[in-house]
């Protein structure tokens, strides 16, 4: 049984091609699954871009506790706000930054985590160009829930972002 | 130019080989990032197995909570315990298992949470075949730290794992 060379170079060029293929599939899988799940779409007022929702519990109030995982697409923030009993964030995909006012903005990426001081005013979200999400525990809740304020406006988020 | 049917299923091979290792390597890479830090080789006696902490906080002793990293191999988990405040994990690489005395264990994976009751007496660990992550965050530590008892023995570990 013979093969020309054309159809052994078609033969190469297939495999190839499958072999990069079922590549470029896999990494597409690692950057497109996150870790906890995206939920639903945050329709209020106290964020800015499209921003994802998760909330997870808490289902025990006496736990004085709030948390949930929150996705970003890149530029998408949150207002200005406070919490009177802190906050902690724990970042599981993407770049984004933390900042609290009249301090420089923080870099964050996967593996980081931030803990919010009671009552700081701050804001937080994604890069100008990655997605970003992170898990919020927000702490000692029966003290009162988020103090929302004004938005982060573009001059504020690209001053502190480049 | 031609070549033989044997030359060709020689090539054949070399290519789906070398395609399988590449994917190997990725594959490997995958489950060996893990998203947070592992932390130290945890020495205490409230541990079975081979288990890693890496503490992150509270700096800031007014917000009343304690969080770090737990990363687990195959089989290592804690021993029975409960948190007088409450505990929160997410689950951030692996399979693992939650349970509280008297209840079913709970199998764990990647992506899931667990909403730990104050004073509920439990374990959790690492499956049998795989090693197992997660973020703690002990919650109202001002009304005191984890209160530790017995080791899961094989005989428990053996039942509620299979």
């Amino acid at each position: 049984m013979k093969y020309s060379f054309k159809s052994n170079l078609l033969l190469l060029v297939i495999l190839i091609s499958s072999c990069n293929l079922e590549k470029k599939t896999d990494e597409t899988i690692r950057q497109d699954e996150p870790i906890f799940p995206k939920g639903e779409k945050i329709t209020n007022n106290n964020f800015a871009g499209t921003a994802y929702l998760h909330m997870m519990g808490a289902t025990d109030t006496t736990l004085h506790v709030s948390y949930g995982n929150v996705t970003f697409e890149p530029k998408a923030r949150t207002n200005w706000h406070s919490h009177p009993g802190g906050q902690l964030l724990f970042i599981t995909e993407g770049k984004g930054f933390y900042q609290a006012k009249g301090e420089p903005a923080r870099l964050l990426k996967k593996g980081d985590f931030v803990e919010i001081p009671r009552n700081v005013i701050h804001w937080h979200g994604a890069a100008p160009d990655s997605e970003f999400a992170h898990i919020a525990v927000s702490l000692n809740t029966d003290e009162g829930g988020a103090v929302w304020t004004e938005p982060v406006t573009d001059e504020e988020y690209n001053q502190s972002t480049n």
